[in-house]
């Protein structure tokens, strides 16, 4: 995935590769896979999204790295890879929700949302004068009564996953939610589930104080995030794996 | 097809090379020949499109991995390539139908539909700033009582088909249809050959999960996507052959 | 005519070479000698144009390759080279014929529609941001009781003809005019020696289904597409030269 | 004239050579002496043009390769160079021409309308994002009782000529003018005197039927083009050297 | 972080490298590093401010390298990096500041003041035509009864910070608040450990008259610049550490 | 001031050279040094502008080649350089002027004129996606009862001189003038030593009918070019000095 | 400062170098550099500007080389660097004042006005399709009872000097100043010390005839430009240091 001297073929998004490729979505995906581990886990009875941030100095207040916004009263979203560009998103996909209670005066369905914001993604890599967006988002809501959790990438692929993960530990909380992803956990199972995919990504570096989690439930459709005691009582009664070979 | 070093003439679409070629639009042909495979067949009393999804992981929610789309009552469209190039062309197909319907107070010709999405695709084989679409469509509808089955390219070239495919298994695809295609075939029959095309395409490694049909019949010309049970029906009473040296 | 390595003066249609060409321009004609060959006759009592549509699959609606298009009452064109450039062109012209007979009241002259497409071809030889056209037309009909039949090329130049061909057998088709045109011939007359001139720039791989025939007659100037089994009539009653070497 | 590798300082209108040069503007000069030879004589009671078609096949229709053109009632104009950008500058000629006619209820002066088309013509010397005009115009008239010449170039450069020539001849015309150019003549001396020029300039390889002569008298100032037959006449009784070494 | 040959994928703010980044970016991030050294200390009573302006001759009015700006009644600045840069960012935070004030009536919240100010540096980041800014801003204000302290960057990520530093000397002071900042601070406290802070960065090379010193209290919420009485009478009571070696 | 290989710095308008260059205003300089030679002195009484107009051919209107144009009642100009560059800057002097007798019912100073044009031409070496003029103009008239006497360049600079020259032969005017300019000349005077500058400038080359000399005189300022037989007079009343070594 | 091969990123203002550099901007200051010298002198009673012209010809007049221009009442400004934009920002800077004065019905603030002009020519360091501008000013004026004294550069930089100098002599004018100047001086003596800074920034090649001195006084607050007669007064009455070896 890593190219070596890809012959100019690589450096504009207005031109494909002779196989078919286009090598600036391709570099912004890896933007994405340099940023922080999200996941997002579908419950059946919601839809929880769980972050690492990472926080490197005492000095830092860790809310301000934010990296799990709500969107509107049933949607919530986290993001991996450029912060900047992923602000960019989160505004735009708060301004079509509220659009979209403005014009029909209901709530925006969640996969109209996701959709909106893909269709926004492609732009940037059909069209020069701008790069792709450097950015994933998880998108977590309800819409008639279900829960719905999409993933988005630089290209403006939008698909729908049971559970899913992006940033640098993709790979750890996939192989996690292979083995133990049931559809048939409860919100407090997701979250557990979460944890131990996230304590996963980060090879035990796992830091309280740095977890974000934000979820949404069927029976009270308001995305909210939980605050850092209720965080706490989680990750003190999650059981992680010790990794091989520690003690 | 796979050119070595062009010399440049394959670095932007408004430069023609010195045998006459556009290589972009070679490329994206490129982008499309990576994508899933697509079929589309006219019957006598109808048309239909299938498509292999290739779901990779069940976290996937199957059915985000949408790659048939009615676009009016009486149109699907079947998609190959980069995902979120097929849905803005399908999403300018549907307000294409809209407007029609709004403006002449009747259904647009399923030609009509084809003909302006493929100006819409030449435009971008032909003005800098941009890079052509890397997706192809099969477009399949009933006007004024006739089945219609048409394919467009990355160029804007547009060409009705009895039966055809698109994606990484078309070549063994239309090897089955030069061979068993027929056109005095009903709908039935028809999905049983598409099926049969559609596992000589993936080798074998078929598997009716991921399998997507879209139908349209001329009596009743409503296009609809097939229910999973009904998917499962034909696949279970279709016989596939078993490829040479296996059991 | 295929340049080797032009010193970059081949990149872009704004910059002329040392020796005053523009060999984007030239490129573009390329394009056209690749494309299916198109023949116009001029005959005392009327134009006709055929083409040969090399249908390569059975699988094909070879009605779809359309090559021949009826542009107003009284003009009709064959086109070659790029299939999406063409339609674009034919679009135009359709346009303009109607602007005009919206405006004067009466059908726009043979001679104005053709020099109004080159003129909108020529934009494409001068401006950056965009390609020249890769298609050449063949423009007939009947003006003020008169046939005409004209010939654009990439460049914009516009030719009147007595008998021409564009696309890649014109070599052949003009030397079969060169021998044995007769302006003295009628439509019938002339029918046979297009076959005849089809049949020597296909070398013998000559097909009844694939031929397509437009005719305008000066007597009901009304430019209409032959039906197939016209078509089929006068290719059975054309005697066709064995190719040196055949029985 | 031929520069070899210009260090890419003849790759763009928007760039001077170290010398002071603009390249692509000579480039453009070259592609006007690749073009016919055209030649215009002010004579003591009107002003002639000449051009040399070279029609290369019978099947083409000669009165096609227009060269000479009327602007308006009394100015007229040849060309040397493409053909699609002498058409254009032909086209704005007789639209000044007409806005003159509208705006002031008079005639528009020779010498103002080459102006106008020379200014025309620098635009596209000094500004990227097109190439200039590869072609160059004579411009004959009368206005105010006299005869006027003008030439222009892809320059933009105007001047005023007794006698000149354009095109791949032009070297031989200036010969023979430089020679044999008498202000005296009147315009049937100036038709010999021309059409001994083009002659020289087609190295004997003269054909009747593809010279066309433009005039204009100052008694009755209207631009003309001779009919085959005057034309004809005049060739007859021209007295042409026959070149050395032939009898 | 000082790349060597990039192959041109640093040369564009379009166009990511194949490892994910925007080689720009971090090259503005370098016209950061090169700027005067800025600090900002979030106290428990109030938020500061301090700059060395590092003046080199006694013929430049010291008050002219402002550093420290006053955005609103309740917010001021401290930049660091290209000086016109960041004259162009404090006049956008005042506009934005005003426009606040007169369309909703009341002052603007610290951080949505931080948040428009990096929307508008992410722009620079993704678009175009333009580079991105080589300035960083400290933003210190008072809120809703609370202290806040943002950093921006040139990528226009936002973070909030209890103590910072930017510009040449951040490595030193950053080391200083690791080790001594202390949350329970008061404001005078404060302006002892940035003193000490900036001392550490200009290695003992420390000048009264060149620093500047910005102050908001929560209790009287107006953001102000020190008199240089008022900064030299902390100058003389701050005990700064004499580096090793010296006396 | 003939640069070798300049590094790229000299091939557009908008980059500057390491050392502070901008070579492609030097270049259209090197246009300027390549033309025709222009001079022009300031009288007690007046300003004369006189230019060599190298006529070629017997075949050309030397009038056709004009150097010295009549801006408005009292402002002449002469020009070198690029010719239709020229009549650009000469057309925007005329609309000035006028735009000034509109606007202010009185006509425009000389030297706000001048500005103006400079103004012009200054924007053409600060942005892109053009050329700089290839043109310098000497610019004469009368205000307010003085005489004056400006040089323009392509960079925009004005200067006024009391006698001065531009075009090929600018270095032997200017010797001529620094021995022998004396600003208590008179008209009369001052048109003999302008030949002799002249004559200087041609070695000798020097032919009466190319001289074009333009005057205004301060007691009746009125710019007029005068007639051939005016300027045979002075050439006949010219002493001019032989070349070294010629008899 | 004079840097070999930059690898490219000298080539556009849109591109930073790696180590944070503009060299676009670095080259403009080159510019500065190469032109005239220009000093500014705070003095208690006021401020002065004093330039040497250099003025090479005695055909030119010195007066067209305009270096200190009055921008409005109280506000002048001296100019180094290339003529052209240093009249483009006078223009500018001219229009400013005059805006103020229309809208408040007041005199512009000298910091005020410095800070415009600043702003300005930020904006062409950091948005591609122009250059910067290659020239620098120093602004002197009086506000609020006040002498000011601001100096430009092509970066949008704006510093307050007590005294300063640009172009060529400013390392030798400001060795003068760091060693003589006082800021109890008056005008008188300001004069005295500047033209000691220009006759040692023109190694003794002195000369009366082309020095400008413009002066604003805080009693008097007009800014004007001295006559010769004053400004040959001062110059007799100044003892310039013979340079050593001299006598």
């Amino acid at each position: 995935m890593q190219p070596q001297y890809q012959m100019g073929y690589d450096r504009a998004i207005t031109v494909f590769s002779p196989d078919g490729r286009l090598y600036q979505v391709e570099y912004a995906r890896e933007a994405v896979k340099r940023g922080t581990t999200a996941v997002g886990i579908k419950c059946k009875d919601g839809v929880i999204l769980l972050v690492d941030k990472r926080v490197a100095s005492r000095l830092l207040e860790p809310e301000s790295i934010e990296k799990i916004y709500k969107i509107d009263e049933h949607i919530g979203v986290a993001s991996s890879g450029l912060v900047g560009d992923a602000r960019l998103l989160v505004d735009r996909a708060r301004v079509e929700a509220q659009i979209n209670r403005v014009t029909y005066d209901e709530s925006i369905d969640v996969d109209t949302l996701a959709k909106k914001i893909c269709d926004h993604m492609q732009v940037y890599t059909q069209f020069g004068g701008a790069r792709p967006y450097g950015t994933a988002l998880l998108i977590a809501g309800v819409s008639e009564g279900e829960s719905r959790l999409f993933e988005t990438d630089p290209s403006g692929t939008l698909l729908e996953y049971k559970a899913t993960g992006i940033g640098i530990g993709r790979a750890a909380v996939m192989k996690v939610f292979e083995e133990e992803y049931d559809p048939e956990m409860d919100v407090k199972q997701g979250v557990h589930l979460g944890l131990k995919a996230l304590h996963a990504a980060t090879e035990g570096k796992f830091d309280v104080t740095t977890v974000e989690i934000g979820v949404i439930e069927v029976e009270n459709p308001v995305f909210r995030k939980m605050e850092p005691e209720e965080v706490k009582a989680f990750v003190d009664a999650t059981e992680f794996e010790t990794p091989a070979g520690e003690e």
